[in-house]
């Protein structure tokens, strides 16, 4: 990596020259633009420091959501969007209490193991379960074990996720149905907890938080994720006595549902101001760490989309909001809830992005669209490629924005190198220093560019 | 992020299984193979625990680079490679020694810069340098204050590297002649020492080594590399006293050059023994932090692909070489002598590779080869991009492999995501932490992966 470096520049050069020569001046001018205004001028590196060091984590319903709404309605009117305002949302109310508790006697030693409620758990009642442990792989394995085997006890889902997946969000997707509906399906064969290995393909000390949702009519029990290496040595150490007895405490508590809000800004269309183009990410986060990556990033991206096209003095055709929406974690309240609104108010969507994939370096987007609008985008990738956006895979865009799937609307998500998301996803780790400058800054252009880009094509219908 | 995982796992299934109807069953089969040996068994990781932390930084010409050659050679022969030899290559032997320190007394408070000597700096003889500074961002500024302006000074070069460029190798290049012809340039005015703000685009207080070249003739004066930090914040106290006293100790030698070795594992080819594929990275590093980017994570997964392909069952056409090259830092003569032996002894190399842009998730290839060569190379990238390899980029492969060139040769190199790879580069950050071990593993595998193609078809000559 020394004087190579110089060769690679010149004829990098020469690839950017090549895709402008085929491609409007103007097109490729623009992109420039919105790249220098965002790595040089950039403000969303210290709005997420701002958003992480000083509001910290933000469960939807607590104090902290409140203020990183507040923060992110002044902080879109310093942007100089045409106008911000609040659009009431109702939101849960849970909270994980002060204490939480996991461990077991083991060959005369005390064991602590590091733990932490699923999202939505019940509490245990100010007292510690105490009970054997039974350690299976899938519902299979459990159901085969049947009642008798599983009444009384812990049921503890031990499966690590697929390593051999390349799309580190598919393998997340494998893991997904345990952490959902593993409790209930445990309570339905008198289990008195339930424990899973942590939804990740690291191999650490972090427990991993995130939704359960309990069963209507199936008796709620404690849940809890154990990290990666508790559950390896809670698995090994079950070999040598599996009439080891777990201890468990939670303190977790629900209230009452409570009024939050989405933030909206807007910057007017000045041909097509009702036909909107709506981007964002989720303003909550989990209650552990600080939402850097998830989704604190997605929500500084979207403000700098904002920022950006302003500080260029972009005059867009269409009406681009950014859009803060509050609660995906635990309902998805904020994105429902946008939705509705949306098509009672009859706006008009042509499209909407998001970025909720983590802070790391951009390669492309994801879409759901149709095969006439992947035509459209497609032609757009020799002046992406240059910026290392290479692809628009099919399959997907983000939770918030999904419910204003229609007849019309073309859907992107951000497709980011996701490698370490699910290192940092719902756990204490996910922090402010573990997102790079550059990187988050690259999604911010690169979000820039698209809905550039669908602005003035204004993509169409289906 | 949640169930439209789901959704993407199915949609990249049906994308991997399109991409395999549209080529050989068989490359298919041996992709899978690989990428799950690679992903589930692999010992790169590891490898790269032990490089940095039981053996850490490997300079060239010292003992802990002489330990790191052993362990190369025992780590192929476990790797299972035919045979594992070393080939002797002289290298300098320069030490930076115990002492470095750079500060200055400003509005009547004494401040310590954090800096480090350039690879092959003089040192001070034991005293403090005590100059003025001239701060300049350019040669053509340094040579217009003249001789009047520079003798007897400290020239301070504190120009950043350019954010702008989307490919950090780039931004790099940029700065690169300052860091070598700096001190040269600086000594012909007068000047009694260099300063040079650190080649990196990261905002932070680790000051970059890396090698200097002194111009043969004109004296050689102490060099050394200031952090971003503290670059500006010397910068922002000379506009307020030009006349400050910077301090400056150096406590460099240099000492006769000695004998090392570059590492070499093969396995021969079945159907054309006398036709080599080489794969390599460089085993020494600079002598602060682990050398864990540049280049362990090139040298383990050179060895990976040597264990991996062994572990398969792979037997190859051709003679498949793993090569661990010493001194790439500072001077390339583990590359240079690599290149005259194997011309001297009338060895036909087809392809070689080299990964030395930092343990990062691969996105395709650099490489410098003929049209022909390209065009065979395209017709890989259905079968690559499933595992998110994008693109062969034209242009260069790695300092290590670069004197193989000749009429033959298709010279490759990983290319990566290297928006991190210059915050760590020739500093004492530069450690094993900061690796991700499935960035680091889908390395070995796309190298492996693209041995097994070069292998298969034997790439054409230009």
């Amino acid at each position: 990596m020394k004087k190579i470096v110089t060769t690679l520049f010149i004829l990098g050069c020469t690839a950017i020259s090549q895709a402008q020569e085929n491609n409007s001046a103007a097109d490729s001018a623009m992109m420039a633009s919105i790249y220098n205004e965002v790595m040089l001028h950039g403000e969303c590196y210290e709005n997420l420091r701002y958003l992480c060091k000083s509001i910290g984590h933000r469960l939807a319903g607590s104090e902290s959501a409140q203020k990183a709404i507040d923060w992110g309605k002044v902080t879109l009117e310093k942007s100089a969007a045409d106008n911000v305002f609040l659009m009431p949302v109702e939101v849960p109310h849970w909270t994980r209490g002060g204490y939480e508790y996991g461990g077991y006697t083991f060959s005369g030693v005390q064991k602590e193991v590091a733990l932490t409620a699923l999202g939505g758990s019940v509490g245990t009642e100010g007292k510690r379960i105490t009970a054997e442990v039974v350690e299976v792989k899938s519902f299979e394995e459990l159901k085969a074990l049947g009642e008798e085997k599983v009444r009384g006890k812990i049921v503890f889902f031990n499966k690590p996720l697929d390593a051999t997946l390349i799309n580190t969000g598919a393998a997340y997707g494998g893991g997904y149905p345990i952490r959902g509906q593993g409790p209930s399906e445990a309570a339905k064969l008198g289990a008195v907890a339930c424990l899973i290995r942590s939804l990740t393909l690291a191999d650490d000390n972090y427990p991993h938080t995130g939704a359960t949702n309990y069963e209507e009519g199936v008796k709620r029990i404690p849940a809890a994720a154990l990290s990666a290496v508790a559950s390896r040595q809670l698995s090994q150490d079950l070999k040598i006595d599996s009439q080891l007895k777990f201890n468990l405490q939670l303190s977790c508590e629900a209230f009452e549902r409570t009024m939050q809000a989405n933030v909206i800004a807007e910057i007017r269309g000045t041909e097509f101001p009702d036909e909107y183009i709506t981007v964002g990410g989720h303003l909550d986060s989990w209650d552990i760490g600080e939402g850097a990556h998830d989704d604190g990033t997605g929500i500084v991206q979207s403000i700098e989309m904002i920022r950006a096209l302003k500080a260029i003095g972009y005059k867009p055709k269409r009406t681009i909001r950014a859009v803060l929406f509050i609660n995906e974690e635990f309902g998805n309240d904020g994105g429902e809830t946008y939705a509705r609104i949306c098509k009672e108010k009859g706006l008009v969507h042509v499209a909407a992005l998001e970025s909720d994939g983590g802070g790391f370096t951009p390669v492309g987007f994801n879409c759901d669209i149709s095969d006439k609008q992947y035509e459209l985008a497609q032609s757009w990738l020799p002046l992406l490629e240059p910026y290392n956006l290479f692809r628009f895979r099919r399959g997907g865009s983000g939770v918030d924005i999904r419910p204003l799937k229609d007849d019309r609307i073309a859907l992107f998500g951000l497709h980011v190198d996701g490698q370490r998301y699910f290192d940092y996803h719902h756990t204490n780790n996910d922090r402010f220093e573990n997102v790079n400058k550059r990187e988050l800054e690259l999604g911010a252009a690169a979000m820039t560019a698209l809905v550039y880009f669908l602005d003035q094509t204004g993509i169409p219908a289906k």
